[in-house]
């Protein structure tokens, strides 16, 4: 509690008094103590949140702690973002507390319960939201968050950092185009992600500005795992008028096209190209090597580290933050077959 | 200092008198804060070690955290080590700290200086050794470390979590020699890693104990990454004595292999089989798919997280684990080309 400048002090007396508990009590709620009954602390919460108290942090602590949260750790993107923070952290004399806990729109109530008691600089959320109770936690301890959103669907009010979507989507196909193709599909990734959606309409630019259709059963969701490329692609790959080329929503996706156009007998590029996205290292080593959309997970930690720690120091920063795509050319895309 | 109990007291008070300092001055060097001149700190250690000082641990902190440092984060068997270290960590309530320091042989000495103003429960180091200096003062503040060493070359004095190379690199070796391969090159590992060298002792003993000859030219080092596969495979592949099988000392070294067969026309397995080692996730993604040596990295890490733990206890655990590996046949192996 030695951070708990005077304007706090008194705060807290307060909102121990209108509780009716102990300023040891509402101390205790403010350090994650499990040792409060759910009752008292959902009420000292609401006070603290209504008086709008903020602990100050005045001092670094002698060992800063930066988090980051996922839901999916073993993801084939999360190292890069942990490179990322780990970056940042390091040049502040921080250390990374990583934590993999729940679903894939918030982490579980375990996660807030430890992240209140060891009291970060601030926190990194690998998820699409964060629930209201949790804001108002963190909020009222002054501890800052930021959200990486490669699913591409933040909250307005909170601060996050993702990547150009509609973008890659646009260029992934201006390629295709461009290399001659004509009939192209598209296995973007789940319906309900909003980074999947921007990709279909970047896709969909690009063929409409190109003056060209979107032949019915060229469009598929797939997981963003190699089986669902692989399942798509096979109903895709099977119709007489199959496509010439797939732009595959994720990279994982495009190298289960590539296994069903070889399952089916077609060469790539020869007879299919196919374009992935996100770049991730598999892209690199898939035989034939992957053309795909580059997304700068690294930078993308690394801004949202930076962002963390300019909001720690009571700077104003932008809302959110998307960093541009690009499209790297390697081996899986040609021209179509005559 | 709220852990440290009378017989750490006593001690403390007597280092301070030896040292001509305060006890203050003792205590922030048992924290590793900054502000204690050089020096002192390192006459406040030495007498710390001679006095055979213990802080005594018996609580559990209210935000209990176990450490994991690495050389080299980015290596793609990273993740896995942090999964495992990650469940056996939620199991115990506990958050993993993450640190990428120093270089293959030992964390930096910024790192010693967090981890002594942390106070985790343990550190768990992905190194091959840890300098004397950093087990005294890890071990007077009682933090248990444990060393997973996938390098295969732990030291004596401590406890340690690998796997079985020897033995993979013999499994890997005779099962090629059961296809009915006869002339079989191996790309191992640098020649300073011992598991470079239990892999090829493995191999050696496979071949020898079939009664084979090891080719003059058919033995090389790589750097466990895909350019070394790729180039001493080349070497190997234009030999007009070519090998029909090559035992890759890593799955990335495999890659480079399988990029050399295909640059020289040389088709896997028809003409060339492969076999790679610790089936990362890029072996299952590779075409063909490799078969490999599965090494047990997740529970390798959680076998480190476990003992780290029971030394904490109090336990005596072994100094050393080794667990097994197993062989994965996948498909870039077949019998010789006729």
């Amino acid at each position: 509690m030695d951070d708990d400048e005077i304007p706090g002090r008194v705060t807290l007396a307060q909102v121990a008094e209108n509780a009716g508990v102990s300023i040891s009590t509402v101390s205790k709620v403010l350090n994650g103590r499990q040792d409060v009954s759910p009752p008292t602390r959902l009420k000292v919460e609401k006070l603290l949140e209504a008086h709008g108290y903020r602990r100050t942090t005045r001092t670094t602590p002698d060992a800063p702690l930066i988090e980051i949260v996922f839901h999916e750790l073993d993801a084939i993107w999360a190292m890069e973002l942990i490179l990322g923070v780990e970056k940042v952290a390091k040049e502040h004399s921080a250390s990374v507390v990583l934590t993999q806990s729940g679903t894939r729109h918030s982490p579980g109530p375990e996660w807030i319960e430890g992240v209140l008691r060891r009291r970060p600089l601030g926190v990194i959320l690998v998820f699409s939201a964060l629930p209201q109770e949790y804001k108002l936690q963190l909020r009222s301890r002054s501890i800052p968050f930021v959200i990486i959103d490669p699913a591409g669907d933040p909250e307005p009010d909170v601060p996050s950092v993702g990547s150009a979507n509609w973008s890659g989507g646009l260029a992934a196909t201006r390629h295709l185009i461009e290399c001659g193709h004509r009939r192209i599909g598209i296995i973007t990734g789940p319906e309900d992600m909003m980074c999947s959606l921007a990709r279909l309409d970047g896709f969909r630019s690009a063929m409409s500005t190109a003056g060209l259709d979107i032949a019915p059963g060229l469009i598929a969701h797939g997981d963003f795992h190699v089986e669902g490329g692989f399942e798509r692609a096979l109903d895709m790959l099977r119709r007489t008028d199959r496509p010439t080329a797939v732009f595959a929503g994720s990279d994982l996706q495009a190298i289960g096209v590539l296994e069903a156009a070889a399952a089916l007998g077609l060469s790539t590029p020869a007879d299919l190209s196919v374009v992935g996205y996100d770049d991730v290292a598999v892209a690199k080593w898939s035989r034939p090597a992957l053309t795909t959309v580059h997304q700068p997970l690294r930078r993308m930690a690394e801004a949202a580290a930076e962002m963390l720690l300019r909001l720690r120091a009571g700077e104003r920063t932008t809302t959110r933050m998307e960093l541009a795509t690009s499209l790297v050319i390697r081996k899986s895309t040609a021209p179509p077959p005559r």
